[in-house]
């Protein structure tokens, strides 16, 4: 049998071994979903802890089912982890779901991809079929992890494995849309990666989309992205606009969603956070240059992103202001500080970068979020939740609801507090005071 | 009786008498619902010749049925049309849908609104409820309709007569959405505007929704054609660069719909048309000066709208280059110069602008558009539409789609012409060697 007929029966009966790299959001609900439909997963990790958790059955990824991790690793065993990247070798398909952040200079940081490219190239057998589901760049599959590869492992590509793109779709806390049912965009290299991915993907999937590259596949969870920074970008631009025109925008995107075509709402808020919206478009903006192209959508977008945290610390200034109060001193209680509402991530959450602002011109800041218990910013600042109390609400100089998690007991704040800002539109229902509420 | 008692009643016997100010896109298909609902519906025009059109039952709108015009013109006789303005004192309520476009300098042309105010203002009787319709600038109800009516009449808004802003949602060549099922956004000056324009509309209209405002309701119909224009300049912006990465943009975009949640699609094309989406945005970024906010979203829109005819052109120019051709001196024929499929509308369209950019250049240009026979652009240059024989199609240098109109015999097309620049995507379906075609 040839290497493509060997992997093929292994899929179809079930035999194949498959190895994720990266067990965090994207990573682990994959390796589930494959365990639970029959398949051995072979996790590899770099952190100790996480791969203790999991080979102990405990879950730390909300959009997981406790009792589904737990089942796949104690009972039917076909789930594992380890940090023995080696064992590579043991596994006939890669998934790889390592996290593509931007550096600090806003340039796509490669690294992770890299390293575990070369972790695959070193160890892998003949015949494996490697998958990215990593955001990134149009262009990495074929030109960026091909010939890293290639060169660890001197094999050939189309010959000794096969590569494809597959952007991962995980939308954190959506109750609807899980890996197992989001329809997946594939964009296999060749026709034999076509064959691989069609049945791999298959076994745990519910529907695959084909393009006809990886590099479109590339492009497509881009788009996507892209699209939401955009348009939150353009939101928040607007609202800021409205409040200067005495315009309530919230009032303004419920009345144009009575539309029934051409149109999709997008909400304001402090800023643009999650692992995907304010990172993605600028990886295409990176590659972009490499073709002497300026994606000048996009630059605008991240430029008004990049003003949100200090116009709204201004918000809070010129709130306080009102009450002749002076940031500098105040305390200002944030409620909210995961990147949207009730879930536990706060990754890129523009609550932080708030909280940074006011911090460095004086005030005392505390944060109460029911689903974060500590936090440390990117500047060591080191934040622990605070309980919720009708005393703590008083004594706050300012209130600013931060993140719409929808346990709030929004009458009881409202009433407690002296002054809130209020940058998710979280007090719609609610008689109060005008001197009291600022809106974003 | 109190004025607004009096009103009041009209609407609810439909004794009233609605006035409407200009009948074209917007204000026909309105005047037509009004009366097809039993009221009494005058129509003011300044063109002689929709007057006698209107008044002969003779229909020029494509949205509206021929037999629904005739049947209100000479059955019902509920509406006729007049060149008279002085008859506005005949008018219970007046509806101004007048255009409102942007000047050579791209600033709002206010002349039309301030025009149809005076006329109003100096011929109004007491008790007459205004609403305009016209998209424009958030504050134009308040800040600048009132205070001219108030002048020109002497009256006062709130006593004498109401106002309100409720702006149109036509979309030409919708075959599920016309005037009347189309949920109708109203934002009137206070309570008493309110009940006269909830019982007004009601007559004619399923659904209304109210906000608090007409500023308000200026800012949601902005919002709405912002939105269309920042995403399709998105759009535009990453299919040239997709152009230059040797990637469809087009099955990106097939791709990315399969998204269930939070994507909406839009399509590249030679530019922005129509009478809204090249035009409203650019109302708020007027007033925004006002207000001292630089809107950069839709200003970077602007600007790859602005580009996008001379990009065009070059796609054009190097298609010919390809064939060793130069634009000077060749034949080129454009298919579709609507601003969109299947409609007989070419205000703003990007056909145009490209078509003025290659006869600058020396080409020889020719169109095929079944809806439109004839068309003057701005810089008069007089074009009549030809006949898509076999032999034009053969003889054309290069064969351009600018608008993809569903009857065109694309195989055809395809088989005969020697080179096609599809900026449609058009051509989709069909096996065509690749010297032969230039995609967006």
């Amino acid at each position: 049998m040839s290497g493509l007929e060997i992997i093929l029966q292994k899929i179809a009966d079930k035999t194949v071994t498959i190895g994720v790299i990266g067990l965090g959001y994207v990573g682990l609900p994959l390796a589930v979903t494959f365990a639970r439909n029959g398949v051995t997963v072979l996790g590899f990790e770099k952190s100790e802890k996480k791969t203790a958790l999991v080979n102990t059955g405990q879950n730390y990824i909300s959009d997981i089912k406790n009792a589904d991790l737990e089942t796949v690793v104690k009972n039917t065993k076909l789930l594992s982890a380890t940090t023995d990247f080696s064992r590579i070798k043991e596994c006939d398909a890669i998934i790889i779901c390592v996290p593509t952040p931007l550096d600090k200079f806003k340039e796509p940081d490669m690294g992770y991809i890299e390293n575990a490219c070369i972790d695959i190239g070193r160890n892998m057998k003949a015949g494996t079929f490697i998958s990215l589901e990593s955001t990134t760049y149009p262009t990495t599959t074929e030109n960026f992890i091909k010939p890293i590869i290639e060169r660890e492992s001197g094999s050939k590509e189309g010959r000794d494995f096969w590569l494809c793109f597959s952007p991962e779709r995980v939308d954190p806390g959506n109750k609807d849309y899980k890996t197992e049912n989001t329809p997946k965009v594939v964009g296999p290299l060749g026709e034999d990666a076509k064959k691989i991915a069609n049945a791999l993907y298959g076994l745990a999937i519910q529907k695959l989309y084909f393009v006809s590259s990886p590099k479109a596949a590339e492009m497509v969870k881009i788009l996507e992205n892209t699209y939401r920074l955009v348009n939150i970008s353009l939101i928040n631009e607007l609202a800021l606009l409205s409040g200067k025109m005495d315009i309530d925008i919230w009032e303004v995107i419920e009345a144009a969603k009575t539309k029934p075509y051409g149109f999709q709402a997008f909400y304001p808020g402090p800023g643009i956070g999650g692992h995907c919206i304010p990172l993605d478009p600028f990886y295409l903006e990176y590659i972009a240059k490499n073709y002497n192209f300026d994606l000048s959508m996009i630059h605008t977008a991240g430029a008004i992103n990049n003003l949100m945290p200090y116009r709204m610390m201004n918000k809070i200034a010129f709130a306080l202001n009102r009450h002749k109060k002076a940031m500098n001193g105040s305390t200002i209680l944030f409620l909210g500080i995961a990147y949207k509402p009730d879930i536990d991530d706060a990754r890129e959450s523009p609550a932080l970068l708030v909280m940074e602002q006011v911090t460095k011109k004086g005030a005392r800041v505390l944060y109460h979020d029911p689903y974060i218990h500590e936090i440390t910013d990117e500047h060591e600042n080191h934040y622990e939740n605070v309980d919720l109390t009708d005393e703590l609400l008083a004594k706050a100089d300012c209130v600013v609801f931060t993140t719409n998690h929808s346990c709030f007991d929004v009458e009881r704040i409202v009433a407690k507090a002296p002054l809130i800002v209020d940058m998710r539109n979280v007090i719609k229902n609610i008689k109060i005071e005008s001197h009291k509420i600022f809106k974003l």
